[in-house]
């Protein structure tokens, strides 16, 4: 998509809740080619990527690319996701510069545990870097009983559609969290499905909300890495527009976490622990 | 999707290319809600998740999560994509069993360097491993000149929908390669979408595909780790059904590759190098 002002407004753009953000976003010339209209020179908005690599008292833990805006957020909500930090409580200071985000924890915790092994398996052709957390957080802090009806997924999930950034450029995906009673606590967009989530949830604990009452929506596909991070921060439940795999429906019953896929046109797929949707009545 | 006709066939499944594969999908027990009809215990066809760590002369290099099929041409892909080698030619022997692929080189190449990094750049979340490819292969051996016509970009693109697995289960990404005038030369289905790409080029060199006088064709975002594979590889075209990022963007040009995305209902954005388009007219 193209206009004479977007090109004017250049890399500023509106985020998700509605803030403007600086740098996300950028033009490059092109040639449209339509088949009735032949070749046009013109303008397009695309999504930029900025590398950043993650410090944790000293020792390097991440590199990821993502959209270059909420670093902070990001570095919150990855620590927490990846069971590195319980919570912002634990981190002395954040700094991020550049391509790096220097984060130091409380004096009285040593997080960090190199490992032997240089990198670490994720879903979807990703890896993460060594070392892991001393102690991997064990899922299963996930609070029981009943959390939100089917109207209020339904609902929620619709609202993932307004995505400002990915109207402009096609090029994001994006995580929402959610009160049980369906009110917007923080969302974000970002280029990574991942970084999406780990955006969020950093932006949210840092504004308070509480994660055990609160449910993530995410647009992207629920394969194992993207269900072990609302298990491992303590999000009963996430659901999404888009299929579970057989690996992340397995993690989230181990979990406890209930998992909800293909959400769309009044009907889903509870893949595990439907007893928090508050509706449920169970059928043979 | 479900059928009991399909949970008989656990794990089987057709290919892009019409052969038959085994342990890709997997049945899961869901509840499936419909907001007409209520709570109904079903099953649920979904995509397997597999880890697989590549050894190159004994040297990891790479792990990656991918659907466990094609894992052979995954491997020579991913080489040849990402500067390890330049062909098969160049591979003494590879061995996949289990989550470990061996490969060994021919006795006259040293083609791994140990970095001093754990791991490198990719966009949209993902990290590699070092060590690098002590020579990484410059891009630039693209061939010039006019490829294909916008035509065969539009009829090739719509041959992406086919998907066996995708309509299965909602959970894949794929990548096909063509010749310029339109034949499928190599199509594969992974639920990453970087994998989908090291395996399409992987199975096509290995039945003795001509890589610059073919294109790339996938459905996913144009990021510049998407953009650098072809790049790499001498595929002078990649058209996706996706938007690029402007880094894509920035390295395609750099490149000499031609980038086509947002192709869908008779238009297209070509992002640089529209002179491989046969049809191509400049207007100011």
């Amino acid at each position: 998509m193209n206009s004479l002002m977007r090109y004017s407004t250049e890399g500023r753009g509106m985020d998700f809740n509605g803030k403007a953000v600086e740098g996300v976003v950028s033009v490059q010339p092109i040639v449209r080619f339509d088949s009735s209209g032949g070749f046009r020179s013109t303008m397009d908005d695309c999504v930029r990527e900025h590398p950043l690599l993650v410090q944790l008292d000293g020792v390097p833990i991440v590199r990821v690319v993502l959209s270059p805006y909420r670093l902070e957020e990001f570095v919150v909500g990855f620590l927490v996701n990846e069971g590195f930090i319980e919570g912002p409580g634990d981190i002395r200071s954040i700094e991020v510069s550049g391509g790096t985000a220097s984060v130091f924890c409380s004096p009285s915790r040593s997080l960090v545990a190199p490992g032997n092994e240089t990198a670490v398996l994720e879903s979807t052709g990703a890896t993460r870097l060594e070392p892991r957390p001393k102690t991997l957080k064990k899922p299963g802090a996930l609070r029981p009983g009943p959390l939100v009806t089917s109207e209020v997924v339904f609902r929620c999930m619709k609202s993932l559609d307004k995505m400002p950034i990915h109207r402009r450029t096609g090029g994001t995906h994006c995580a929402v969290l959610f009160t049980a009673e369906g009110e917007e606590v923080f969302g974000c967009e970002d280029i990574g499905r991942h970084n999406a989530v780990d955006k969020t949830v950093g932006g949210a604990i840092r504004a308070g909300a509480e994660l055990k009452h609160s449910w993530l929506a995410v647009a992207g596909r629920l394969a194992a890495d993207m269900v072990r991070k609302p298990a491992a921060s303590g999000i009963p439940l996430i659901a999404s527009l888009a299929a579970a795999t057989y690996d992340g429906v397995e993690l989230g019953r181990r979990s406890g976490l209930t998992v909800i896929g293909h959400c769309k046109k009044g009907s889903f797929n509870c893949y595990c622990h439907p007893e928090r949707i508050k509706d449920y009545r169970p059928v043979a």
